[in-house]
């Protein structure tokens, strides 16, 4: 029977970018079922006292720095440096809530990501939402309607606590059994320990 | 020639365990001169509102179970979680600074971190330091009243000046030219930049 293997991740995260382009290659070869959970970290960060980048202009250029670099060394294209932070309100991170229950969280994310890395959209101003919500066939105002609803909200709501009784803080984190991997350069090691315990 | 690499390191970081005990290795299998260079990380982060995790227990419980974690991976000892935060008067790193100045840090830094890591003594007290001091075939007293010389406070404070120039926030840091890697977990990277740039 394949391992599995939890994907918590929030839209308006960084470096989620390059996590949402690598997680399906490395669990598939690795012949690790991948469950993506978008959760909200922002609601952890504020809780936790957590602010990694906020007031901190030296940590954060060097985060864009790294991600770039990053980015290169992955084959995943970076135009320059994005808007951020970005989905004050969270509807984007609420629509891969939705997306998630459905079974499309994977291609809407990489639509979302394509949108604020590459074109330099806010994710979650409905414009953008709607073109990568266009690019996965759906049609966004059903979608949007949906994503506001007290149902998604509350679903959300769920995969917040779920992610915090796991001891998560950041996005990407990647969880096996109890084991939490945080950041996307610990996605190797995660799918490691994942095929090997 | 061979490509030098700067290693910016402060005593009192817990991820710097790791690069201290494999930095050497990686940088002489690509021949690249490691220059090994203690700063106050700790006037940047208070400088710079950076507290990775005073006031963030799940973090830093996080952090802890990550580095046991990779120390298994890279075959560093690691016996239970040691005290910390520790020296808290930056002994232990002005020691540090005087030894890079002789040419050598790498043998007591390492000495240090065992005291520490292995041993559960705080490397700024002086029976730890005196200790790691020893190992290392030196006198203590002498090594002390030097380390806490105006000389070396000033040598320590323009190591501290040249990591802020450079965009530095924590440590370890590898630096090669002006390109800045943070963490012990890009420590390959910044070596393969150092070789191909």
């Amino acid at each position: 029977m394949p391992k599995h293997m939890d994907f918590f991740l929030s839209l308006a995260s960084t470096y989620t970018y390059l996590a949402v382009n690598r997680a399906e290659q490395l669990a598939t070869q690795a012949d690790v079922v991948l469950h993506w959970r978008p959760f909200s970290v922002r609601t952890l960060m504020i809780e936790q006292n957590n602010r990694p980048f906020a007031g901190k202009p030296v940590k954060l250029a060097y985060m864009w720095r790294d991600l770039e670099r990053r980015a290169q060394r992955h084959g995943i294209a970076f135009a320059s440096v994005p808007p951020y932070p970005v989905d004050a309100d969270g509807l984007a991170n609420r629509v891969a809530c939705l997306a998630a229950a459905e079974g499309w969280c994977p291609e809407f994310a990489k639509a979302s990501y394509r949108g604020w890395f590459l074109r330099h959209g806010d994710p979650g101003q409905v414009e953008n939402l709607s073109r990568a919500l266009r690019g996965t066939g759906r049609e966004p105002d059903e979608i949007i309607a949906r994503a506001n609803s007290s149902e998604i909200h509350e679903r959300l709501r769920a995969e917040t606590d779920a992610a915090r009784d796991l001891g998560i803080f950041g996005s990407p984190t990647f969880v096996c059994g109890t084991e939490v991997f945080w950041g996307d350069d610990r996605l190797e090691e995660a799918v490691e320990w994942c095929t090997s315990h």
